[in-house]
């Protein structure tokens, strides 16, 4: 089969014929439809210093994907030869505490798709049963392969209840996007979004954000006084973080209300100051750190809001066939895009 | 001022001519813009058992309602002159163990307006200014005046969260209807209604409804298998029982899901025999019982939802000038309404 | 090896010798140390209608266990030989919507220990690895046997948090009793707990309940009396509803205050009339239907629970040979004992 | 009256003669009977930077108190002459978004006693009624008077349920050892405390704790290490940072397990740095920022475990006449104590 590979230890991809995998007695081979690029996958592309200390080639990489399941291993019930499934791209152990309580989300020791071992960009995967997500056949493969992202920011805006709630999302990536699009869905009352890409910030305000501010050409204080304004003066019950970045991370718990909730979803590149007093304790505020996706009730949701109305189009921005990765990399390096599919 | 008067215990009310409202020292008046029927203001026009019981004439009736504010006591700080108000129709006491724990919606000394004290049906009406909740103008008073029953489908249908769930409504009387509003706000999947009157469901259609069950022309064994055919043999998340009628209420428990939460909050008109063990203890299910409004987060959240684009329109079938309140309780009595707001 | 099998339909279990088990690639050959009766053995026992309905024999029974693992499948990673271990006695499925979703307790497709497999009442069992529970050598089987109930006990109780609230817990039977003993360890205000047995409510008070009513000799409005008295007029926080008597389930509900919480664990035997207005609605209160045992968080949290100082010493009244079973039952058809539990 | 007076912009304290406290409509006058010291106290006592920007002399100081009402103004009902109460040292607005939604705890304008009007170091004290708290006559007056403190400590311990789980405070200063009594009481399996003082840890030992460690004579290291062994290598449910000290900042988070949560308290003296993906992210922690006491349920609470056997004797290490009050700085300077109560 055909499939992209990190065959040795630096910059790019190989695009390669490989052998087809086989399944093992729980084990399914799916025929790949669809698989979106991820920051991740971008990371190994570009080798940076995470890929180089986690990642060891030769590896099939990918781990956001759909397809359509064309054999089983002899023990498998859960599926049968024909289904549309999609992936959760973290095996988890079934055997920690974690696991063995409702949290497989945090299992002490999850293996992840396409970074330990050989992942969706690819004709073909072998995956183990469980994992596997039927989805249904209305949601089309570039909508069912995103699923996975899609369900992280489930878990960042549903962390507790946004019904009514006003929020703020820092950090217009493609799943500070997908967390837009579910408060939109989720009837949030006021949905405020910040990032410095005014291309980014238009497609929050395709899927459903009131308000929308560039923290490039707005400081922390005209961003802080905008919110202020937006909200009366009260701040955001709620504040996703969804970037990562020093000031938008200040801005976050500078906004919510004493009594609200933030979400810590965007990764840091390095330690980051706070004044815990001011921005957490004397408010009285939750924090929630959000990773990975609850197994499975987050999918069964996520099927929920997709029925509910949930719009993600506008954020799968680009399509191409897998030949054309590289295409896909350099948007995502370039921030001019939203999700990139490939199908192989 | 014109009011209608309760003036003696038997059926029907007398518009006359009262005295003004006088404000005390923490008092507003309000010069009402608007004021909406409830069931209850028909068991009391219709001098039922219940209101025999109950209402000490002469008595000038009413507790939903919106309007200006014309006076302030020497007390009060909370509005100013010219607010544009609707009130909470529950005078708490402020001091039981629920006032003082955040739970003064289940006070137990609580006072009611057109019931224990002169209600709304009047030009004008004296309230403690703590009951006032400042509306929003672009709310219209036909919709700020049904703000009060708005609450109780709020607390009935986010007594957890629904975003992407399946919910099951039984009873699409107004607040039945109001609920299936706010539950389609707030991103449920799937929205099941049930009712006798095809009138009704067509109004619970119009607000979101995805299905419409009839329980006059359909047997419970025909509304059951309906749902599970619905739900893909799963149950609902959620049932919300608005009726309190015992069909409904065995309707409500038997298509619940195993885990899942079941709302009460119709009225029963006398006791009504249950399965315990296979309706609720072995289903491992939560039941809500809802009554009032949480003071104040749930009027926040419908300040909320409103912005969130809540649609109660077709809710809201019928206005009329206050002189035309009996042809108001013959709608309410024929059934052949939603919700009807008199304007003084 | 020597089992108790209910070798036909009628009443009684007879003492024989069975093959050994045989273990499955995931299955695990477990000695059994400790095997204690539940109210269920009991009516298989009594063959009475439900286990008329309900048990096919032959069948080894028993359900509640502990005991040592002597063989593991080729496939089982889980435990070791030699381990202590104690079982979960429902095997769930593993694909339904709640195994999914964390609440396997209320899995679709449960299948029971000793009701539709063989069980535990016997020197071996063969049990899948997957509900096993490591069991602290610090426990006795004696204790480490009767975990399953106390589990069921836990979710009844810690349903909601109970440090510092008033609790009343209606119905000590061993459950009940198990409950009353929770409730203490986990800073219980005030525990009052009622039956109908001054054996059973005298085991209350040494596990913990400050106030202990009896139900027979004195009516439903003494204790009612007696709980408004104890509790200054405010009713309970939480009722803990362990004995499905239709008179202690309307003691639950009438006690329990404005906002309160009731758990229902014990089994009506038959339907039960309610006046769901006063007893649920206007008091704003939520209902838990308890059933199993959360998988595997309350096993977790049982073991905290010994760690903090649970006394469950004065529930288990009577051990026996396995041989002694008849007093076993006899014991428990008198209503004069705790629980009973059997050493193999 | 005597009492103790900040009466200038320095160090120490003046005792000295004041004009008796008068009663407002709303007011009552309490003969203090109790009132301990508190941090803050010290603070002002020793005029640091925040005492410097925060007090204007003159001002009584002193915050937590009980004693009995002597005189009560023309509108208080709450409260009767000759009741003996404790005061809820915030005086919050009853106007914002928190105060109107249950929230006062952090009520966005609230006013301290002590700091923004007279306290309780004196013989009389004027407070609003409903600040006060009737308190049991079997509480005595030095463990009534710290019922504020103590609050903190209920809402830091079980801002999430411990009953069965295993904790780790950081931070063994009053409030910490008080969290310590309180997790004891909670029923946590295993609570271990750090401190830096041979001393508090001995405090904290006498309240429950079952392990302790100094992070004096212990690195780091060490201390993760041995928390790593109390619990088998998971982790603690529950971290409590009591001390705003950045080294066990950073224990508490390394501590606590994938899917715990962490109680900030302990308010640090500057900016801290974190690495936000390996402390909260990736964990799938929650962060709970605690401040002031749920007003009133924390009260309600505390009574509860009261009766429950809450045991901080031990942690009320002081008590002097009122007159005596240098000592007691110079003890909680020297951090050789727990709590100190002085006697009016």
């Amino acid at each position: 089969m055909r499939a992209l590979v990190k065959t040795s230890a630096g910059p790019g991809l190989t695009a390669m014929t490989c052998p087809d995998p086989a399944a093992g007695p729980t084990d399914v081979i799916v025929k790949v439809t669809a698989t979106s690029l991820c920051g991740t996958d971008a990371h190994i592309y570009n080798w940076d210093p995470w890929a180089h200390s986690r990642i060891h080639p030769p590896r099939i990489i990918g781990h956001e994907m759909c397809g359509e399941v064309v054999e089983i291993g002899r023990d498998v019930t859960r599926v049968k030869i024909g289904d549309y499934v999609a992936a959760e791209s973290h095996i988890t152990c079934g055997q920690c505490f974690q696991c063995r309580t409702g949290q497989a989300h945090v299992c002490r020791n999850y293996r992840i798709l396409g970074v330990d071992r050989d992942g969706s960009f690819a004709e073909y995967i072998a995956l183990p049963d469980n994992v596997l997500w039927n989805t249904s056949s209305s949601i089309p493969p570039e909508f069912a392969s995103v699923q996975e992202p899609l369900g992280n920011a489930v878990d960042a805006a549903l962390a507790e209840d946004l019904t009514g709630h006003t929020v703020l999302i820092t950090g217009c990536g493609p799943t500070g996007l997908f967390s837009a699009a579910v408060a939109r869905t989720a009837g949030a009352a006021t949905i405020i979004a910040t990032d410095v890409s005014d291309y980014r910030l238009g497609l929050a305000k395709q899927v459903g954000a009131d308000y929308i501010l560039n923290a490039k050409t707005e400081t922390p204080a005209q961003i802080a006084a905008a919110i202020r304004e937006i909200t009366a003066g009260e701040g955001v019950d709620a504040s996703l973080e969804m970037s990562g970045h020093p000031s938008a991370l200040h801005q976050a718990f500078g906004a919510v209300k004493n009594g609200g909730r933030v979400t810590l979803f965007g990764i840091p590149t390095g330690p980051i100051s706070f004044d815990l007093a001011n921005e957490i304790i004397f408010k009285g505020i939750r924090v929630h750190g959000i990773t990975g996706r609850r197994l499975f009730s987050t999918w069964y949701r996520l099927a929920g809001l997709f029925k509910a109305g949930l719009n993600i189009k506008p954020i799968v921005t680009h399509t191409f066939p897998m030949s054309d990765y590289a295409r896909g990399f350099e948007l995502i390096n370039s921030g001019q895009c939203g999700k990139v599919v490939l199908f192989p």
